[in-house]
């Protein structure tokens, strides 16, 4: 896997393997970029990672998935948006993220791989959940595509703190930042069941996560 | 402005110009997705809205940019993670969700109509803020670039609420969602300023939307 050179805002590339990681493991929402007819299309998804793997799945129909198989590559991005960057003028104005540009050429997962691409997926999103609930059935499991994508290259850009560039500016107004955080609120009990069994560990994890 | 037929997850589907204002008002962060060499690229940036428009903006020399003016073509997505949803399977395990997928023809905006880009997208990310601090030097608003995107086809989607489809599941096991929001932290003054002005309006009005 290698870092690729970033050029429009160098000052915020990272060349470090733990970085990437951290970032892939703070959320486990990405966007899917995919080219159909010549025409680009970009789409969400969940994933998991495991080393520099990342895993998809969805429907054996999903038409991003395919594309992305018969295409031979694959291109997505997971950004936090961590907060807002106010300074004492809008040029200076930004944003504090953590971004990762992932490429990689998807493989087919089938039987105990695929399986093991479900459950990196399951405890990348929810760590335990795996051991708590059953797959779902056979019919299910089926109609399921799993993909593995071996991250070939990577970018990957960080920004965080005080704006900059502004000491000499004279309109004395408030600049700094707003730090902005993805926060778990209390769980919603299934109201379709009369009684409901206690938080598992992998709920609280999750909420710990959040928190 | 047409709502593209949703094929998978086709009752996620919303046919609803209001909700997709409500969407794409609830955050700036979008996904742009272009082709380069007959491949498929995805980059994070903001963005700001007015009407069925859609502005970025971006350095003169960014690729992305010029890359969608030159293919005449732009597709982005924004989306916000809503929450978890755990079943008592996995395959009925999900996520909650308000999605947009915007596509259209963009426009490089000059003169009078770059400066109203600039304050579109200032006004969408921070409200007020266009007229608390001076836009910044002649010479950064000329190595800017803003391009307005009139949407020309949307598919939204949008999931909420409960677990689906396993009544008939007999594993007594937690399950419900648990609700996922971008919260504002306290506001950090800029430490490279020895003394600093009260909140402006437009920083309040940021903290409370993310409140």
């Amino acid at each position: 896997m290698e870092f690729n050179k970033v050029v429009r805002g160098a000052n915020r590339a990272v060349q470090d393997e733990e970085v990437l990681h951290q970032i892939l493991d703070a959320g486990f929402l990405c966007h899917v970029s995919f080219v159909h007819d010549g025409q680009a299309h970009v789409i969400p998804t969940s994933y998991g990672r495991k080393g520099n793997d990342l895993y998809l799945h969805g429907s054996s129909k999903n038409f991003m998935l395919n594309q992305a198989l018969t295409s031979g590559q694959i291109c997505l991005s997971v950004t936090h948006l961590d907060g807002l960057v106010l300074a004492r003028t809008l040029f200076d104005t930004s944003a504090n993220y953590r971004s990762a540009v992932v490429y990689g050429s998807p493989e087919l997962l089938s039987g105990d791989e695929k399986l093991e691409g479900l459950r990196i997926i399951t405890e990348h999103i929810v760590k335990g959940r795996w051991d708590e609930v059953p797959l779902g059935t056979e019919p299910e499991l089926k109609a399921t595509m799993v993909i593995k994508v071996p991250m070939s290259s990577v970018s990957v850009k960080v920004r965080a703190g005080a704006p900059a560039g502004d000491e000499d500016k004279v309109n004395f107004t408030w600049s700094g930042h707003i730090p902005l955080v993805l926060k778990a609120l209390e769980p919603v009990a299934d109201p379709k069941f009369d009684e409901q069994a206690e938080w598992t560990p992998s709920v609280k994890a999750f909420v710990n996560k959040y928190v």
